[in-house]
This record gives C-alpha cells, structure tokens and sequence, in this order.
C-alpha cells in the first residue's frame, strides 16, 4: 500500500461513516467496524487528499505508518463515538411492539455486534435500560480494540525484531520506559515515540510519571538473572546496559491546566521530581549491587497538544539536567525543508549542540556513541508523529484536555496505546491507589455521569500462566479490587452508573484478554 | 556459666519477681527486667532445680540454651505482664497531691522507665488516661525486648557462622521458611527448630502458611542473581539448593479447636494447602527459567501444645506425602533413655524408616544425602524444645489457645521470636490483609477491650537504606495502613482502644528500631 493510497483509504472510511453505512473492502480487521454519525467528524480533515498535498513535508517523516496508525485511531475511537447515537436510536423506538428484533437489527448494522437480549425483552416492563447497555457496549468496543491492536502487532513482527537489534546494537538489553499515567500519554509508544512492543521494552505508567523504585530494581533483577543464566538478550559479559527512561508532560497552549495534574501543572516541578526518581533507581542499583552494576537513565518531555517531545542530553558520565534538552518540534520546523540526509545530519548536530551547552545545564561532555543514536532515532520518529498531528489536527489536538473512553484499572491492556482512549490507575489495591482513583472518578463525572451514562471500569490484570495458580491469584486480586471500588463509590454504583469489567490475560504480548464473571 | 547455674539463675530472677524486687547481678541486658507480682506465676516451675533433677533427660538436649532461652522469655513475658499491676498500683494513688512524682517513682522501680509526663499532670483535671499508659508501656516492654533479642544475636554471632557453614554443607545456600502466622508460631526459628538468623535464612509468615508464590519466586531470582554476580554465598556452578519450608500447626489436646484457624483447625486440610503451594512455588521456577531451576521443599508441622514437630521426608525425587513424616514426639520418647551416640543413630533410623515407608504414602527412596542431615538435625534440635517445654510447663503450655500481647501489622520484628507474644498480621495494605486483621482484632477484644484495655498494634516496616528515598517510602505507607486501620476500626480508635506505634527499620538483623511520629 503507497502512502497515497493509504491516506486516500482513511479518506474512504471517513466518507462511509459520514453517511452512515460501513466501510468495505479494507481487509479482516475492518470487518467489524462501525458506522459513525456525521456530526462526529473531527476538525480539519474535511477533504484529506487535498490537505494533506498542501501539509508541511517533513523529509524522515514515515507517512506509510501514518496512515496506518490514523485508520487505527479512527476505527478504534469510532466505535466508541458509535455507542451514544445508536443507543439514542434505540431509546427512541423502545416502546414499539416488536422492539428487540428492530433492536439488534439497529445495533448489528450500527455497531457491528448483538445487545443481551434480557435487557431488550425486558424493556417493556420498566424501560429499557441505557446505562447497562452502554456498559456493554463500551466494554465491546475495547475488546474488539484491544483484538485490531493484538492483530496490528502480530503484523509487525517484523519491526519488532528490528527495533529490538537497533536497541542491542545501542548496547541496551533493556529500555523500561514509566510514563506519566495521564490518558494522553496513552499512545506514547506506538504514536509518540514510534517503538513497538518489544521483548526488551518495559512500560508501566505512574501518576507525575512517580515510578516506584523498588518496583523497579525488582525488574532490573530479574532482567539481569536471565543474562546471566540464559544469555537473553546479552551474556552477561557483553557489556550492554539497562536503560531507564521517564517521561513527564506539559501542555504549551495551557502550560498551567492542562500540564501534569500531579505536579499542579507545574513543569519544573515535574522534571525536577522525575529527575530525582531516575537518580535515586540509579543510585539503588549501585548501591545495593557491587562492581559494574550501573544502568542508563534518559528523561523525555511530551507537549500533549501536539505530541512533539523534548529529549534530556545525558553528559558523558550519564548525569541529566532539566536545561539540556533537543526541543524537537524547534527541530521539525529547522529540517522539515532539508534534504533526507542533511536533515539526519542537523539532528546529531542539535544532540551535539545541548551537550555543549554553557551556563545552566553544563555537563561534561557528549553521551556515549549508543545512546547518540538512540536519541537520533526517537528525535526523527518522533518528526512523524509531529506531521501525523499536523495532518490530522492541523497541528493541535482538539482534545487537549480529558475525553478519555473508560478508566483502565490494574495493568492495563498493554495493547491498546492510544491517546485519550483511557485515564489509567496502574494499582494492585484501592488503598495505594486511591487519589488516581479519585480523580479518574472526578474527571468522568464530568465526562459521563453528568449526561446519565455510567462510568466505565475496566479492570485488568496480567498473569504467568507458567507458575501454577496464578490465573486463580489474579482473579481473586480482580474481584478484591472491584469491590473496594464499588465500596469507595457505593452512590455511583447503586445508580447503576459504576459499571466494572474484570479480565485476566497471560504475560505474552496478544494473549487473549479472558472476561471473568463478576 | 554451666547448666545447673542457668536454671539457679532462673530460679533465683522468679524468686525475686514474686518478691516484688527486681532481680540483680544477671549482666547488662538485665538492668531493666520488670518486676512481676506473685499471682502471675507460671505452672509447674514451682521449685525449678528440685524438678529439673527429677525430670526426664534427652542426651541430645541443649540445656545451657534451654536456660539462656529461659530467661529470655521469662523477662519479655515479664515485661508484659508487669504492665497491668503497676498502672493498677498509680489508679490507686491518681489522687494524691503529689502524683505525678509518686507515680514516676513507681513506674521506674516496677517497669524499668519512666511514663509521659503530662499524662501524669493532667490526671487531676479528668482522671489518669490509663489507657494511654496502658499503650505506652506496652510499646515500650516491645522496644526493650527488640532490644534484648538484637544484643542477644549479638553474641551468637559463632553460632549463626556454624549454621550457615552447616546448610552450605548440606548442600543448601538458601532456606526460606514460610509458618503460619499464628502468633504460638512466633518462636520457631529460635526456640522450636533452634536456627539462628543467618544471611542464609529468610522468614516470611502467612495466615495457613499459605505463602505468595509470586514473591517467593522474586526471592529465588534475587538469591541466585547474587550468586552469579558475586557468588554468595555459593557459586552458580556450585550445585546448591534453595530450600523452600512450609511450616503448619495442630494442637494435640484440643484439634478440633485450638488447630489452625486459617485451615477450620483441619490438619488434613492445612497439610493439604501447604503441599499444594509448595508444589506450585517448585513448579513456578521449573518453568519460568530454563535448565536446572530446581528448588527442594520440605513440609513441618508443630504440635503447638508442646513445640514438638513433625518432618514429612521428601524422597529421592524430592516429593512430599502427607502420611511420610517422622514424628519427634515419639522419636524423643523412644530416644530419651538412649546414650547420645545411639540416639543420633536413631534418628537417622527413623529418617530411613519413613522413607521406607508401603501404602500411604511410599515414595521413591531416601532424600539426598544433605536433606537427610538437615532434617536429623531439625530433629535433634527440636529435642531441646521439647524437653525445655516439659521442664517449664510440665509438657504442655498452659496458654494452649490466644495469649499474645500485640498485634504486629506489617514485616514484623523479626528480631522478637518468642512463642504467643505477638498476633502477626503481615500485611503491605490492609486491603489485602483485611481478614487477618480482623481475626487479630477479634482475639484482643476478648484479650484486651473486655477488661477496658486498648489493643497495641505495632505497624514496622524494614527499608533498604542503600535505597535513595526508601525510608521516607516506607514512612509513608507505615502511616498509610495506620489511617487505613484507624478508618476500619473507628469505633474502638474512638473510645481510644485502639493504639498505633508507628516504626521503620533498616534490613540488616539488628538494625535500630525507629519510631515515628504519627
């Protein structure tokens, strides 16, 4: 598929959603997708072919994969915009005699799949029930979501094997990367930064990107074991290093609201509070591990209203500051008239510029030659992600503050990396978690429940289906969680407008995500 | 000091306790020893050295540590129970003009130090607090037996190099021990299975010993990375075990009742639950990590009524049966009247024996050799137990159910082992620990609140201080189970019948004890 063809494809599935039949001929995943009202286009992408001639060019932008990632987001967003409307549609006939037959007529052709029956049989007695439906109906679309996803990575197994020997031949053997957990960091590997799942990527998110250090060195262990006994990735005499990356967020067109809620949209503060996070990992490891136990660390910034990152330049001896960064969507605009090459060249020659930066932000010297290029590399992945804004949304999210879809609880569906889909709660119980519980709950009651419609919850936790028992495990912890919840926002759920999914799902990146009864 | 000196030594500390003056001349660590009045004398310790002369003798049996341990439960015991009948003796006086002064002079002559202040000024104005005293001084009887026990590891820093050198001989470099968390199991490493905390061992208590396979596993990954980064204790190559003990209770004269409650005091069932998480923790590193991730386990049980023990014997394949066990019980009777070289012959017999085991629970041969050396002296150890119990409590404690003096929430003073002076509740969230925690709570409202007294409950936690922000971490979520416990329990924390001592630790044994402020 050219780039042409995949834009003009996108442009194909906007126009069959506008006039509200389904889209054709785009392969297996497409088979589900779901129409979409009219008035739930997005902004600036009216006539995309012609846009899209006239855009900005950026020379090592990757306009296939673009495409690609725009189909994705919009048939995985759509079938969240369907549920409301097709509802409403169903409301409105909910009184007629032969309501369920027209009822799931409406939600096969409109949504892609059936209703429960028991709740369009027993509409008659008591009205029907929206809240229960709308429920299902967003929990159906993030398992078929989290399917287009797990299929789309099965695709790309190629890339994976790539990035993995780009990260090998930087000397990592493992790059374990905590985010901010804010649902517009959401789509951080896979839009932002242009890396796919691989078996040396780790991502865990924390609220103000917080990570938690002992949790952490845990991981660094278990990594540096299987070197040592295995040989996976490296021997352990290879001398590749593990390397960890934090990444804060702020917003430029409202830097002191729509910033990181946990440091009070305060950028300094989130830079200087992750920066002591990555020192003290670094420092634990040292310390508690004698000869030769040192790690890497790198601090990245994402500015949520148009994706564009600012990578942090380590100094020779590794150590960061808050003043010596590469400002990459400066860096855009400088190359997006340059040649290929000579645009590749101006992106080392701005790493090297910050490392020798005067005044604030001095370090000693340049980073070493693996970590250049894997700077150089995220830098120009992240120049496709800053076109694909661009293109899309004229080069300013219209979102910039919250619609997440739902509030993903526990570890989260690894697979489904997209921006605003969910607001995530990384916790293992209530009583650890409960201010990001909070407010999640706050930010959908603005959301959802000030329109009548239940908040909801997806709870999800991974497990190693070779350890005997831990199905079972993670499944109690799921039930044990959701209760707390329900007990927490006991008004909310006695309405009916607290509506929790439990799922399990092995470690092995596109297990099957497995429904548990509540 | 020989053996008949011990026990005068320990005749002479209880003479003076009845006496009402504090014992004198026993060392340092004696400075403080509480009295203790005459009606809390203990059963059948009535003339110590007229009876241990008559009393049956094991030639295998360690009676020089049998009086150091003595003595040793004898002062921390004390220090407990002197608390009631000293504030018993301040209610008396609360009225007198010069109470304050009266009252300190009391309290440092019959606990050991001094009490609050201003809780002592202020008992003119409302009446003394003597809950608030009651909390202080159980806190304070707790810090001084820490700080009994840490000083007494001290000295035995020989023997804990002998048990390291004897597991690495028998082919061990770690052992993990998981017992219930049954507070009459507190003393098992130190008094029933006689095993000093070594680097080696590591002691992790459960409710039914139903210990976490997923953090047992990350002590295994963590055991071996350090062998193979630093080869300690043993090489990678050196073709040592990790051992993994579960260690369940029944109570002989009343187990129906007094058994395990985790399990409905069933011994099949506890038995049963045990062998099952042993397995899946075996199973778990057999396929999670490739070639030679083999572990043994080993399952005890513990006659709670006399500290006996029970050894099921693994076979030449490492299994576990139910119904092949040695019981030391029997063995100690059979053996008693042996010479010692005959008894130790004995032992290993009975070890043989099992393992030779038809029907019910035949296995396939003997254990390795080191497992066979391990378990005789496990065997031989608890001899000293039980003839320790049969000269103190006539064969049977006279505390058979609950007596314990606090609830310890969190890691546990792991420095304080003694039989039924804690209700141990390990617990990193009261979420996750909720039941244990009300069972706990239950014990003491017959224990403590029916008499009007406040539960103590100590919430401790150990931190790796060569973790940059790992005690302020570990600060934090000590204040956050206390306000999670406090919230739980509101009505007894607002009658002031609940009291919270906060406290930190670094990892290494021994470690100062440092309170917090709440």
């Amino acid at each position: 598929m050219n780039t042409h063809n995949a834009y003009a494809l996108r442009a194909r599935a906007q126009h069959a959603r506008r006039h509200g039949h389904a889209p054709y001929g785009l392969g297996t995943s497409l088979a589900a997708l779901p129409a979409r009202p009219a008035d739930s286009g997005e902004q600036g992408s009216e006539k995309p072919e012609q846009k899209n001639a006239t855009a900005r060019r950026h020379p090592l932008a990757d306009r296939h994969t673009n495409a690609r990632l725009a189909y994705c987001e919009d048939s995985v967003k759509g079938r969240f915009e369907a549920i409301a409307p097709a509802l409403k549609a169903l409301s409105a006939v909910q009184h007629l005699e032969d309501f369920p037959n027209l009822a799931q007529n409406i939600a096969r052709e409109r949504l892609g799949y059936a209703l429960p029956q028991g709740i369009l049989d027993d509409a008659w007695v008591a009205g029907l029930d929206l809240k229960a439906l709308y429920a299902h109906c967003a929990f159906s679309a993030l398992k078929a979501a989290a399917a287009q996803f797990a299929l789309d990575i099965k695709n790309q197994l190629e890339q994976v094997q790539d990035t993995r020997n780009f990260f090998l031949d930087c000397g990592f053997h493992a790059v374990d990367i905590s985010p901010c957990a804010d649902g517009r960091l959401k789509g951080l590997s896979r839009y932002i930064l242009r890396l796919p799942l691989t078996s040396l990527t780790r991502r865990k998110a924390y609220a103000g990107a917080l990570f938690d250090v002992e949790t952490d060195v845990r991981h660094w262990v278990a990594t540096e074991l299987r070197r040592f006994r295995e040989g996976v990735p490296t021997t352990a005499d290879a001398g590749t290093r593990y390397l960890k990356i934090a990444v804060y967020h702020t917003s430029s067109s409202d830097p002191c609201h729509e910033g990181c809620a946990a440091h009070g949209s305060n950028e300094a503060k989130a830079i200087e509070a992750a920066l002591e996070r990555l020192m003290q990992f670094r420092q634990a490891i040292q310390n508690a591990f004698c000869c030769g136990a040192s790690t890497d660390i790198l601090l990245i910034g994402v500015d949520t209203d148009n994706d564009s990152i600012k990578v942090h330049i380590p100094d020779a001896n590794g150590d960061l500051s808050a003043y010596r960064h590469v400002d990459n969507a400066k860096l855009y605009e400088e190359t997006a008239g340059l040649s290929g090459d000579r645009a590749r060249a101006a992106v080392y020659d701005a790493i090297r510029a910050a490392s020798r930066k005067d005044g604030w932000g001095a370090g000693h010297g340049e980073p070493h030659d693996g970590m250049r290029r894997l700077i150089a590399n995220l830098l120009v992945n992240n120049f496709s992600q800053i076109e694909y804004v661009n293109d899309l949304y004229d080069g300013r999210y219209p979102d910039i503050g919250h619609a997440e879809r739902y509030i993903s609880v526990g570890d989260g569906f690894e697979e489904v990396q997209m921006r605003n889909v969910a607001y995530y709660a990384h916790l293992h119980t209530l009583e650890e978690g409960v201010a990001d519980m909070d407010v999640g709950i706050k930010i959908f009651k603005g959301l959802n429940v000030k329109h009548g419609l239940p908040i909801p919850v997806a709870i999800h936790y991974r497990y190693d289906a070779r350890v005997p028992g831990a199905r079972e495990r993670v499944a109690e912890k799921a039930r044990r969680v959701t209760n707390a919840i329900r007990a927490r926002y006991a008004d909310l759920a006695a309405q009916g407008l607290l509506a929790c999914h439990l799922s399990v799902q092995d470690l092995p990146t596109g297990s099957p995500i497995e429904s548990l009864e509540d």
